[in-house]
């Protein structure tokens, strides 16, 4: 599980360099990265441009199928509910996460709310908190940088 | 109003016509339709092809930003959480939809959840209803069908 999430890290870091807030994700469907993202909103001037929109877009035309039921998704924050509707829609067997998002998460009882605890037509299963340190400590980094670049 | 919610239902037919489940969107700035979407999830094998998915996406490549809050959406169904959050991540100003989605509704407090009334950081404008009756036909007609083609 950590590979993953090792892997997410790397694409988190990734856009982080290129000025976007670092997120990253990756799709596994037996034992293999089938599919990355990273999120890419600035870059792209796409509202819809989060890692796990990437990732799960690109699952789907890779196994050309809108149904992945036999993946998982491994992501560095918490989904928002667009993200976590994704997940849903798509049908993802497990969802395994990093830090969490009090602000916009929308994946367990802690933050803003577990859509995946509501009556929709799918649950996946959910490990909140994998790399959470690691994963917090990218984001912190990125938004201590952005301070200091602004009051220069 | 009416006017750019017959314009949703005619992109529905459209979607219907081709086997997809019959929804349409259109995004409007200053009175004029900028971009449209419509239902293409089984066309293009994607989870993410949702019509309100497809019109924000091409706003924000039309407009050329990520943020349309001088935007509004109408849709011919209330939306799923995917694109409910789509919204609140463009804050998009402004949502009218059609037909309510008990299923999968996350736009008002009779559906799954109403995402709008949760402390996220943007709370667009909900109309919800308008159009019901066409909206809910243009479904009814396409799953009535559906059956009719399963039962032969």
């Amino acid at each position: 599980m950590k590979n993953y999430m090792n892997e997410a890290l790397k694409l988190a870091e990734k856009a982080g360099k290129k000025g976007e807030i670092p997120v990253g994700a990756v799709v596994v469907r037996n034992g293999e990265i089938i599919a990355t993202g990273q999120n890419r909103r600035e870059t792209h001037c796409n509202a819809l441009g989060h890692a796990e929109i990437e990732a799960i877009s690109s699952a789907c035309e890779k196994l050309g199928r809108w149904r992945l039921d036999d993946c998982e998704l491994y992501v560095t924050l918490e989904p928002c509910p667009m993200c976590a509707g994704a997940i849903i829609n798509a049908r993802l067997k497990k969802v395994v996460f990093g830090a969490f998002d009090k602000k916009a998460g929308s994946c367990c009882d802690e933050s803003v709310v577990n859509l995946f605890n509501l009556p929709y037509n799918h649950r996946p299963e959910v490990w909140a908190g994998i790399c959470e340190k690691e994963c917090s400590a990218v984001l912190s980094r990125f938004f201590e940088a952005l301070r200091e670049k602004e009051n220069k």
